[in-house]
């Protein structure tokens, strides 16, 4: 079992908070997001921003993209990022000519989807899954279950790469004991502690702690 | 039966592409929408450009929102819009924390969805849906069926206001006579035609042919 990463979804409504973000905990992580609502609000100048002060880390350009996988890919690799999402309700189409385009794409999970479409991304050489409490969800009081690492472990056994996200707080780490996850994607809780860098170094010997013990 | 109205889908790849696209068909149409692809490029500049043109208009987001609906919806509404997208395999906290915040959202139906999926939205005051054939299916060689037009008539049976959209050209509309369609939404057959405006107007005077003859 590998110890898992830390990827920081930013998540900020702007450029200049995601770069004050970055500059108190970019260092810590293994993998910087753009998440959904900066891409949205800031398009491909948030990436090529990260891009311009992170050269060699991981950039993960959190477009659930839905369709038209090609074009968004491209636009994604020419802003600097290296991977892109695709949400689980694209057709394998879209995911492949994503997959063509970038390094490596990330299938998000979100509501209703089945092991048997599992089985055929990964057919298809999508090897990355996000295992995704929604965050309305949350808000709506569900919580990380006994069902959810489950299929967590599933996917494990399919042989995803699985990464988990929504909710995530330190206390969270130890749940998920046990299995082989890839990255753990934290947001608000890092990006909103009173100091990010000691958040994120924090999480990173949680993560040491319940792995490797 | 209602005459559908057209929408435009600005899926350009910069704003100013967007403009000159406005500038030629914007006063033609009656739904401007500010496309994914522009969303994820240029962020919510895109929508506030195109509010700043059309005062009046009814301007969609297309962002195929998945999570964190409040949140997108509110910035959406911020930049100038009326209507976003959500992606059918969002949760249905999603949508409504969506729809709570814009006038009015559409589900874009990709993928595996259900009827009962869309009786459920129905029930929590969801009542606009897209029938998309994906772009990438279309670039695999996929064709609007009679199975696709029997679920939009199931759709519609259920009480949704229906727009349709994905490789849509003049000859396409015929096929949706005597279905009460909400919308056709073109994209590329517009934008890339040789006079915009002109192309646009005889969309329009085919539907008219169509759905009043």
């Amino acid at each position: 079992m590998t110890k898992p990463l830390l990827q920081i979804a930013l998540d900020n409504q702007t450029i200049d908070s995601a770069t004050s973000t970055l500059k108190s905990l970019g260092n810590e992580v293994d993998i910087l997001e753009v998440g959904t609502i900066l891409c949205l609000q800031e398009g491909r100048h948030a990436i090529e921003t990260v891009r311009s002060l992170y050269k060699d880390k991981i950039i993960l350009a959190d477009t659930k993209c839905a369709d038209a996988g090609k074009i968004v890919a491209q636009n994604c690799k020419d802003a600097g990022a290296n991977w892109m999402t695709v949400i689980c309700c694209a057709t394998i189409e879209t995911m492949i000519a994503a997959k063509n385009v970038m390094d490596d794409i990330q299938v998000e999970l979100y509501g209703d989807w089945t092991f048997e479409q599992a089985q055929q991304w990964f057919d298809n050489d999508i090897k990355q899954v996000v295992y995704h409490q929604s965050r309305d969800a949350l808000l709506a009081g569900k919580k990380w279950s006994e069902e959810d690492l489950n299929k967590i472990q599933r996917l494990i056994d399919l042989g995803f790469k699985v990464s988990v996200t929504g909710g995530l707080e330190l206390d969270t780490v130890k749940l998920f004991q046990g299995l082989d996850i890839y990255a753990f994607i934290a947001g608000r809780n890092l990006r909103e502690a009173e100091d990010p860098a000691y958040a994120a170094r924090a999480f990173k010997e949680e993560i040491t702690k319940v792995f490797e013990s």
